[in-house]
């Protein structure tokens, strides 16, 4: 398969400042390398953390230049197919993570990934979920670390970000500056102890400005399903109360339903999830069934 | 059918100078009705939230004395069948729920419950996914609301509470005083709008000490597929820990798993998933695959 970014063109911040690898057209197919959260550091289950050169944590591959892509545009890119590696890497750090508390040693656990299972240590082994953690565009202003999520995307560890599924960012500046990276082999709502089955990947997508879709509350996804708001903040109720006005929004803006029948819909048939708790915000989704969208003879042409 | 416990029998707050209406026997089979939130009092779209007697609200049936349960003993309810009612109903108030701040109008809107599905208004339906909001027994100290969450069960407002389920809770006083009510005929995670489709129902089930598994984290709750933990507190992010520490708690205590590798499993295959976000107190679960546990060699006869 022709690759048209390697996984060497890494960077640390999603920013103005970037200097593309690459400038794409929109909706050519793009197929992007990508590193593991550690960019390959730890290999074997000798390889603690205590080892991690910091400075090489969450990178995203890219960034990739959309032409005509201008700010406030609101970009889609489709997942076309993502494939992780054949070995994956679990962690555990004292003090980190949402059981940081009860942690008291360093370990490295090294995932064999063979026939869509996951296989850990001796006899457990899961159904492959394959899931991309870090995805975003650069910001309008200022500059966010790729392991921080935010409004622009970035490491949102939302296991809807997968094959099949679209994800819709505004353009903060000239290009959109696109990037990806972090992916997992399997990863649980929450990612608790503060790590999926780390991998490196490679993720082959589309991207492209949708029209009339301006005002969108992004980040959104939407996949076979569902359509989702996602929302970052320091707390979680912060973050729920984000996603959860952001799908109000949506529903009542685009979908043009009254407040009260957007409401009480998602109280019927929406659903409140986690992301992940355990990065610099935590990231929140809100899910809402697209039959309900059809039933209300909305198009989601556009989604 | 013969109902054990009609729906006029009703409390508004689980403590331990409740009034048994009924003793049973461990393992004896229970029919109790059970009242909507409102105890009825909104019939059509015209019964309004103002109008509502608000010491009326969440009861709970019951409540139920299990012959020989003893503090501390763990209690294991299981749920062998609901039914919810023909009709039921969703509301808007201004202020409440995770939209107050959006919402300016008090609505009533009636559901028809038929066929699987519940109608809402004109064009949606969805799927029936039948639920009980309020269940649980009496604390050791104190008096807790029925609209109130807590280690003694309450208002979670869980979706895993359904046919099938079994429940767990550590009996706070004699007899346990278990009662159950606020059922759903459907509610997504998180109820964000305040409420789900809420139905009068009918409630059977049988209920009986379990041996061997003191200290078992409660209110736990398994299933076909998961264990789960269920955890209340004034903040999501309390709430969320809490549900983590207590599946962890039971993976190294009961599983006697390494803590690395109960926080290791619990991220790379558990799920945390939100209850409800708009009680007084919040409610997020924590959900572990059984599949996983058949694999580590433990045992889920007392699950």
């Amino acid at each position: 398969m022709n690759v048209n970014v390697t996984r060497d063109n890494v960077f640390f911040a999603f920013n103005a400042d970037l200097k593309p690898v690459i400038r794409v057209q929109q909706g050519q197919e793009v197929v992007m390398e990508t590193n593991d959260c550690f960019e390959g550091q730890l290999r074997t289950s000798a390889d603690l953390l205590d080892k991690l050169d910091w400075d090489h944590v969450n990178p995203a591959t890219g960034p990739v230049y959309i032409e005509g892509a201008k700010p406030g545009d609101i970009l889609r890119v489709d997942i076309l197919d993502m494939q992780v590696g054949e070995q994956s890497i679990m962690v555990t750090l004292p003090g980190e993570g949402a059981l940081g508390d009860m942690i008291s040693e360093m370990e490295t656990v090294i995932l064999k990934v063979k026939d869509k299972e996951v296989f850990y240590k001796g006899s457990v082994h899961v159904p492959q979920k394959p899931m991309v953690g870090v995805i975003g565009v650069a910001p309008e202003n200022g500059s966010v670390p790729t392991g921080t999520p935010g409004k622009h995307g970035g490491n949102m560890d939302c296991s809807l970000v997968t094959k099949g599924a679209s994800l819709f960012f505004t353009v903060g500046v000239e290009g959109a500056l696109f990037g990806a990276g972090d992916f997992h082999a399997a990863m649980g709502d929450g990612e608790v102890v503060i790590c999926g089955a780390e991998t490196p990947g490679r993720l082959t997508f589309t991207a492209s400005v949708v029209n009339e879709m301006e005002g969108l509350p992004t980040p959104f996804i939407s996949n076979e399903d569902v359509v989702a708001t996602v929302y970052s903040a320091p707390t979680l109720d912060e973050a729920a109360s984000g996603a959860v006005h952001a799908m109000a929004q949506f529903l009542t803006d685009f979908v043009k339903l009254p407040v009260n029948d957007a409401g009480m819909l998602m109280s019927l048939s929406g659903e409140l999830k986690f992301c992940q708790i355990v990065d610099p915000e935590k990231t929140v989704r809100f899910e809402f069934p697209k039959f309900i969208l059809e039933q209300l003879g909305y198009s989601c042409k556009n989604l």
